[in-house]
C-alpha cells in the first residue's frame, strides 16, 4: 500500500491484512520504523478526534510529528495544497495526513509528491480511516461480517462514511441498508430495497450506524428543529427497546446529543461509540505502519 | 492524590509533600513513569504560562503532550467539555489538564472520567497550581509561613489565586490581609480585619502579593485610569522604599507594568516575579508524578 | 556565536564555518546537545516554510520544542515581547527563534534575555537563516561565489532577504544587481550601475533570484495587474529561454505562480526553489549546533 485515499480502492485482503494488524496493536503490539521518521497532520477543517487520533498513533509508534496549523500558515498569503505539501516532502516529512474540504483534493498531488498520503477526509467525499475503523469494531463485536445486517441511518449525501462503508460491508460479506428522512435520498434511490424506515432499520439490523448532522456542510435541516428529528429519525429511548439483543450502536463523533441519539444511550451498554474512538488509534497505527514499510521514500 | 482541583482539598500533608517533591525537582531530581504516558492540556482560554510551564514540566518528565487546539477542534461543532475530555480518555491520554472559562467546570467530569485532572484555572475560581508555586517561593524564601505577613492586593472578587492563597497559607500559619480599592470589597469585609489600606499592607507586610488587572474579566476599571490605579494602589518606587527589609514582591503575572507595579519594580531585587514562573515547572513536575503514581489509570 | 540577528554580523570565516557544518548535516551527520534541550519558536507572523524548518531541524538535534501560539497566548492580554521571551527562558527554554513584525525587534532583547537568540525575520529587516540557505544553495552548485553574478529581482525594498543577501554575496565576492520595476527604486539608486533592465539581468546572470510580491506588505502592485507584473518583470518561459546555460532559478517562497515565475518553471530543471527549502533544515542545523555549543546557558 503506498497511499491511503479511499477505502474502494482496498482489496478485501488489504482490509483483513489491516484489521488484523490493528488487532495486534490492539493488543498492546509494539513497532517502530528503524530511523527517525517524521510525519505531518495537515488538516485544513477542524477536528479533534481524527487529528489527535492520528498524533497519538504516531508518537506511539515513535513517530515525530511536525506541527502545522493551517491558520497562521503561508496558505494565509495564498500557497496552494500542492505547494505546502511539497514543502513538507522536502524539509524531511516521511508521510503525510491530510484532511481537505474539497473532494478528492489529492488528484492534484498524486503522482507529483513523493511521500505517501493518507486522506483523513476529503470534503464529502472518503474518510478512509474511519471506515476501517468502524470495520475494526464491529470485527471484533462479531467476529466477522457475513450475514450481517448493518443500517446507517441519517445524512448519507453529505457524509464521508455511508458510501465507503456501504461498499466495504457489502465486499466483507455484510447487508447494509440506509435510513433518514426521505426528501434527503433520491426519488431513484428509495425504491431500491437499499432504503428502509427507520423503526424496521433499529429493529431489524446487528449494528445501527448513526451519521452525524453536519450543520456545518448544509442547511435543509433548517425545515426540522432538532427535536422533530429525533422523534422521527433518532434513536429514542423507545426505538432502542425495540433492538435486536446483541446488536449494538456506532456513530462517528462528534455526536448532537438528542438529535440523532438520545443523551442516555451515548455511552449505553450496547454502543460502541467511544471503542470506536479507541480503535481508531489501533486502525491508524496499522496504516501507518503498512505503508511506512512498503512506501516510505 | 486522585486529581487536584482546588488547593482546598489538600491537607496541610499533601501540600507539604508537593513542595518537598517540587524542591527535589528544582536541585534537578529526575523522575520518568515506568511507561509511555500521554498527558493533553486542554486549555479553553488563552494563556502562556501556565500552559507553557505544563508543556515543559511534562517534557521533562519524558511524558508525550497530544496537541489540542479549542479553536480548531469539534467544540467548533458544539462538542461538549465532558464528550472532548472523553475522547482523549479513551484514545490514551493518561491525565489532563483542564483550563476553562466556567467555574467548577469539572464538576461536569468528576466521577464519569477515568482519568486524573488537574485544574489549570476554572474561571473566578481556583488555580490550585499557581497557588503552589507561590507558597513553594515563599517557602524557599523564608523556610516556611509561621507568623509572615502576606498582603494580597487588588481585584480580589476576581482572582483565582486571592482566596485559594488565603486558604492554604492561613491554614499553613501565615497571617493574611487585602488590599486594593475599597468599591472592590464587600462592605462587610472592609469591617473584618482583614482589609487593610495599601500603605499599611505594603509597609508591614514580608511578602507583597499584587494581583492582575484582568482588563478582559470585568469593567470597573473604567472609572479609574491605569495611571490613577498606579498611585492608588500601585507598588510605585515610592511605596516599594518603605517596604520591610527582607520583605519580596510577588504577582501571578502576566504584569501590566506601570499598573500594578512600577515597570522598575519588576526585576528589583526583592522581586520574585520570575522566580515564581520558573518554579511553576517544578510544582507541576511534582502533581504530575504524584498523581501518576498513585492515580494513572 | 551567540545570537544570529543579522547575516551582517557575520564575519566571512563564520559564514563558512556555518556553510561547512551545513553541508555536514546534509550529507547525514548527526550532533546531539549532551543534555535535555529546550527550543521554541515564537512567530509572531504566519509561516509555513521557516518556522516548519526550525522544527524539523530542532527535532532532528533531538531538541524539544516548546509549543508556542502567538494568538492563544498572554499576548492577547497585552503582554509584552520581552516579558514573553523572558518567560520562556526562566521556564526552561535555552534558545529561541523569533519572528516578528519590527523592524530590529531583537534591540529590546539584547543585554537581557541570557537565551540565544535566531532572528527569523524582522519586519522589513533581515532574515539571516534564508540568507544562509540561499549561499548553501549557490555553493552546493557552484563550488563557491568568486566572479559569480547574482540578479536579484522584485520587490527589493520590501525585501528582508534582499539587502542581506547583497552584502553577504559581495562579501564572498560575488557581483550583485538588482532588478524589477523602476518606480520600486530610488531615483538615485537607478543611477548606480547595481540596477539592470530584467532582460539583460536574466541574461547575464548565473543566479536569477526572485523575490515574492509581498502583498500582504505593501499595495503599491496595485496599479499594475499579476500578468502585467508578470510579462514586464516575471519570469516567463521566454525570459528562461535566454538563460545561461548553467545558471539557476531561485526564489524564497511562497511563490506567486504565474506573478514572478512561470507556473511550468517552479520545477524546472534549473529551478533550486525547492532544493532551497531542502538546504533550509540543513543550515538551520547547523546555526543552532554552533549557537548551542558556544553560548547555551
Amino acid at each position: 500500500m503506498r497511499n491511503l485515499l479511499s477505502i474502494t480502492d482496498l482489496s478485501m485482503e488489504e482490509i483483513k491484512e489491516l484489521l488484523k494488524e490493528a488487532e495486534y496493536f490492539s493488543k498492546g503490539g509494539i513497532w517502530i520504523p528503524k530511523q527517525q521518521t517524521f510525519a505531518v497532520n495537515m488538516f485544513y477543517e477542524p477536528s479533534t478526534r481524527t487529528k489527535s487520533s492520528f498524533d497519538v498513533a504516531e508518537k506511539k509508534l515513535g513517530i515525530e510529528v511536525i506541527p502545522f496549523d493551517v491558520n497562521f500558515s503561508s496558505v494565509s498569503k495564498g500557497e496552494s495544497l500542492y505547494d505546502t505539501v511539497k514543502l513538507f516532502e522536502v524539509i524531511g516529512a516521511n508521510i503525510t495526513v491530510i484532511r481537505h474540504p474539497k473532494d478528492r483534493y489529492y488528484d492534484s498531488l498524486i503522482g507529483k509528491i513523493n511521500i505517501p498520503i493518507i486522506n483523513g477526509g476529503d470534503g464529502c467525499g472518503q474518510h478512509p480511516t474511519q471506515s476501517l475503523l468502524d470495520l475494526f469494531t464491529i470485527q471484533q463485536e462479531f467476529g466477522g461480517f457475513k450475514d450481517l445486517q448493518v443500517a446507517i441511518i441519517g445524512d448519507i449525501s453529505h457524509s464521508r462514511v455511508a458510501r465507503s462503508n456501504k461498499d466495504a460491508l457489502s465486499k466483507l460479506g455484510a447487508n447494509v441498508v440506509f435510513s433518514g428522512p426521505e426528501e434527503w435520498f433520491d426519488e431513484s434511490f428509495l425504491n431500491t430495497g437499499d432504503y428502509v424506515n427507520i423503526d424496521r432499520a433499529v429493529e431489524e439490523s446487528d449494528v445501527v450506524m448513526l451519521l452525524r448532522i453536519q450543520n456545518e456542510r448544509h442547511h435543509h435541516t433548517s425545515s426540522m428543529s432538532a427535536e422533530e428529528y429525533h422523534l422521527k429519525y433518532g434513536l429514542t429511548l423507545e426505538r432502542e427497546s425495540r433492538m435486536k439483543r446483541n446488536s449494538i450502536i456506532m456513530h462517528p463523533a462528534p455526536v448532537n446529543r438528542n438529535v440523532e441519539i438520545a443523551d442516555e444511550l451515548v455511552e449505553a451498554k450496547r454502543s460502541r461509540i467511544f471503542k470506536q474512538m479507541e480503535n481508531g488509534v489501533f486502525v491508524r497505527m496499522a496504516v501507518l505502519k503498512q505503508i511506512l514499510e512498503c512506501g516510505g521514500n
